[in-house]
């Protein structure tokens, strides 16, 4: 049998023994994490991976999870499993925007791609190759981690009825949309979740962004402002990330390293399953329960915001060639994918929409 | 070594034996599809996924694809792996709608969800569990296995100014989308892919639909009708799925088992990725090169089409209990799914076009 054996899979990695079976290593992991333990959507999409991977090796990598703050804080991510402190890491790209300008296009750009547009450029637009090309310098392999759907412009003390109201705004609003607020006139604060309930109540802040109603639920900003604005533009389609210590990948089997790859690539898509489910039911008891006043932005504020937005990206694009880089492939897909879109996903939104008045 | 190996994974399946190795079983399954082999999209999902199985498992699982005809016909895709011919299947389930007129929906309803929210349905709102309570007494496991996107509504040799133009419109139009096409007056052919072009040029039928621009410019549509019609309404998001022989799938080890699993979903995702990626490419070529006129469909078509697919489902829902059981979950789902949506997605689309004129 085990001539037959070799002979079957000759072209393959395995190696076998003259008993016909397989030498096991088993490889215990540490995945940090951005979010807390078991966190709605962000942080169950670790724990699924997690538990995936350890069920497809049968036991030979086990990957155990920590919630933010627990190994290292959530903005250490990087550099936790740059320098092998843990194997593995999930969190969003913008995260590292003070070492890396051009990752945070790797989460969201204002007025950019959603989710299925920016899962498209990853992976069939050059996206993915970019990314590991950047993270090739810091010995990181990054993988698309989930993506959260469209955000919600967020949380307002106060009622927005213009770009003039953006005027002085002391607002929450991480990454390239807090540039762009900044350029409207806004104060952009940087703050981790955690922080946001007490600065908003106190006033520290008059307004913030967060995800959207099944995250901000949990939060109880609704507590703390009397506005919920729903025209979403900073972050379309916010896109986490995995990433993996390359010298511990590759220390890897080739079995293992591909179990890796197909589990993230199962948890990017699990986790926006779950925010296209679970958002509903929380804006309704926003909305019925807590009475908080959903409306859209005003269109003057959303064309300025628009405008700010490509002064941003330019600005960047012309002094930083590695940001021009990921950014001429990014607006090229978008390009693309937003004008097929306007006759497919959009036009059928909007059949749905007149149809059913 | 080998008491060591024992109590780390005494919670497991896994078996050591004295050597610390685990015997190697390997198995060998079939794939059958309904799709012309590496058919792009559709064919392509079936493939990336037994490569990934057979990489994952170092052999151990190693998946043989045939396309359409090579094996089994199409059609006869779910009686192959419901009787053990094949292992597994790659098709869509409103092809068994024959068989089970409730399957359908676990493809597409028209006016019904699209991809991002029938993923949401499948896998967090209780539908992969309706869908594997079908088909177990067919012995058979099903899995979301893909999505199309948005599908168009089709090529039309006439010009379609209203719901009138639809009366005596011989079209190819499969499922639920055909039973509406007939309340509206026309008259819905069954044609699978590979005759679509000739009965389209020979006058046999005077419209089609078949995916969208990435697919229909493969088959030459364009040669043989002069106007393309977008706005999509049959099939808003077109799930495929991967079908597993239950007791084939219970005879394997509960590591393969997971591969599987998780190979599906991400099989799943890449196939909306792809097309995401290539639709655009496509209609450019359709329009620039062979001068295609692409052209909403009017208004009041999209009203009669609402109205008479509405009565559609109904009927099913007041005659076929099973059927009635699965439309209530879809459609209690829709209704959540699509009051956020309009609010999000749909809003973010709206406002993107806006402020890019």
């Amino acid at each position: 049998m085990a001539f037959v054996s070799l002979f079957l899979f000759a072209c393959g990695e395995k190696k076998t023994d003259i008993q016909g079976s397989v030498p096991q290593q088993t490889y215990e992991w540490k995945l940090v994490t951005a979010w807390p333990k078991n966190f709605p959507g962000l942080g169950r999409a670790p724990e699924t991976f997690a538990k995936n991977v350890e069920r497809m090796s049968n036991g030979r990598l086990k990957i155990k999870v920590y919630g933010e703050g627990e190994l290292v804080p959530g903005f250490e991510v990087f550099d936790a499993v740059s320098g092998g402190t843990a194997q593995m890491g999930h969190a969003a790209a913008y995260y590292w925007k003070g070492k890396i300008p051009a990752a945070q296009m790797f989460t969201a750009i204002p007025f950019g791609m959603n989710a299925q547009e920016m899962n498209g450029w990853f992976h069939y637009g050059g996206g993915i190759e970019l990314w590991r090309e950047m993270y090739e310098p810091f010995g990181l392999i990054p993988f698309a981690g989930g993506n959260t759907g469209v955000q919600l412009a967020g949380w307002f003390k106060k009622e927005i009825n213009s770009l003039d109201d953006m005027k002085g705004l002391k607002m929450r609003m991480p990454g390239l949309g807090g540039e762009v607020l900044k350029k409207v006139g806004g104060i952009p604060v940087a703050l981790t979740g955690g922080d946001l309930f007490t600065s908003l109540q106190s006033g520290a802040i008059d307004a913030t962004e967060w995800v959207g109603p099944y995250n901000d639920l949990a939060f109880g900003l609704y507590k703390a402002a009397d506005y919920y604005y729903y025209s979403g533009w900073h972050e379309p389609g916010a896109a986490l990330e995995f990433i993996v210590n390359k010298a511990s990948y590759e220390a890897l089997p080739e079995d293992l390293q591909v179990i890796i790859e197909v589990a993230t690539r199962a948890a990017n898509q699990d986790m926006l399953d779950e925010y296209t489910a679970r958002n509903n039911e929380a804006m309704q008891t926003l909305m019925n329960k807590h009475h908080v006043v959903m409306r859209p932005l005003p269109a003057d504020v959303m064309q300025g915001l628009h405008k700010a937005s490509i002064e941003v990206m330019e600005e960047h694009a012309a002094t930083d060639p590695l940001f021009n880089k990921v950014y001429q492939s990014y607006k090229k897909f978008q390009a693309k994918v937003t004008e097929y879109h306007q006759i497919s996903e959009f036009e059928y939104y909007k059949n749905r929409s007149m149809v059913s008045q």
